[in-house]
């Protein structure tokens, strides 16, 4: 019986446009080497500043996905 | 005297959009129950993955309202 | 030798039209009395509601500068 | 569109026999009045010592269930 | 076998004169819907500064309360 | 008049059975040099494990007891 | 060489006047056990409740002591 | 437009006869070089024991004050 | 010298039956892939709840092994 | 069979010479009246200044030591 | 453009001799087969005791690097 | 009557030597401005890599300091 088994990975994407941009890169470079993933959980939002200003938004996420049998 | 006293419920917003409109969603929700909300509090954000990208955010927020007398 | 030292203030940004913009608000304040800031730490997203819709996103920070010899 | 909006409850569900029946008590009591429960998360395990035994398990869990529209 | 079953909510009471006060004003308010309150956990503990001088204490606590069969 | 005081201690028991019986034999121990023992806290859930499998459940609780006058 | 070493109790005092008597009446116990009490740490603050109002304040402290050589 | 921003400090107030007062205390201080503070948060709560007795409590604070344009 | 590295991953295990049995399936079939695994550390439980009944725990745990030279 | 039971103690070593040493310090006292300490965890890490340099670091721990049957 | 997607992998490095060189260790083996580690951060410090004396010190650390494009 | 008030400061101390040197490096920097240091508090432990080691251990630390009246 399909008892499902995650792996949760620990990622941090970056972006100058925001927070949801940041996730979204990281998903897309997630997305080239695994496979079946089922969410995300935020657990930290960074940034760098530069003159003054956020040059990149940094924010760390677990991902989980489904482990095959 | 008028000190007041404010109740706080917990709900779980979400959208496709991100973080803000699964707050606005929340609060959309909330106040065709509940009168008198002053404030929100974020507690958790995670989200939904399909085919690799953000299907959808769920933002976990604790709203506060004054309990009338 | 140059081991940097940094010190850390908390400020509260707000913006009714989000996070990033509330973020954007705080930096934009302190840069008016604080140079050489590096980074910074989301610590705290809350918001005021009114009439039932965010009237005021609220986002605590804590932001790293570099103390000049 | 069906951008699922969820409450949370804190409830305490307490059995002599274990973790595990302290959530299903907690859950069968619940169902009377909330209807759609969709998860629980277990926020603190305690319990009651009597003679040196325990005399109860108490499971506190937080409890999401679907608003409906 | 009676195996209680408890609900927590979440309320905030305030008081000009302190921490004790502002306890005791949230369960006079609390009392008036809720019956079978057993305890509570103060869970934040803040308040509103007027002229340099605490306005008001604000004081966040969990109430635990028998569910009825 | 009776106002209880208190004392918490921190053990650690074990058993390859699992939590609820890592408590129990916790307890047992305790028992022995322990009287009074009011309630538990479960503070970690930990284990080792052998050949892939669980060889012993370690249950971390605080054990509350009261102070004889 | 005077290096000091501590140890730390973890007690719960309680009194139906509040929170400063509790703290004080955990001390009062204790002292009569421990010798060279030096500070203590508030680490929760919970009640219970009869008839809606607060039968009973309990402060959890932890005391640290010096050991004596 | 105004979308305020806020500073925050830490700071810890002490007194011999309780929290509210240590509170008051540090506020006292703070208003000699800060304007406009608007609310306070307690984040620890302490005290030093002399003769088994509580000599001082110490609560640590972060307060919050509007930054002026 | 044989001082011993160690890795940690982060697997989530589910189970219809319970908490034990979550964590053993989460073991066995993290065992087809990696060796020499020594402890486990349990950050999370949770469940899915269907018609009011418990339909499957989930048990997030922390896995360490040990890294071959 | 050995079920093996553990208690905690909370100490805390001092020392002007780093973190290290003040652990240490804490064991070696600790040694004159317990048995079989198996493992220590840090908790916390702290220090006292004079004219502006470290006098002392104090480091606080959880030394787990068995329980003999 | 740039913007850097990081992965953290959390490890375990031990050794007799202090924490500094508990993180060295981990980091040689963890270099065999991660390229490009930028950061470490330290999330626990633990260790084993042995005849009362501290015999391995065992740092946590989760470790950050680029994932190449 | 002296109730001292304290203020707390958050900063990053830096060495490519250990933890104990950033802690001093920080503090020499801070005594540049700040008079009458008297506690601090580790709060976060870091680093930055390169190529494979240690280049920075970052010590974040918040110091006490007492305000003259």
């Amino acid at each position: 019986m399909p008892d499902h088994i995650y792996k949760k990975l620990e990622i941090v994407g970056s972006s100058p446009n925001g927070l949801e941009e940041a996730v979204k890169n990281a998903l897309a470079r997630a997305k080239k080497t695994v496979r079946n993933m089922r969410w995300f959980e935020v657990t930290e939002t960074r940034g760098w500043i530069e003159e003054g200003e956020v040059r990149d938004w940094q924010v760390t996420l677990k991902v989980g996905f489904t482990l095959e049998e």
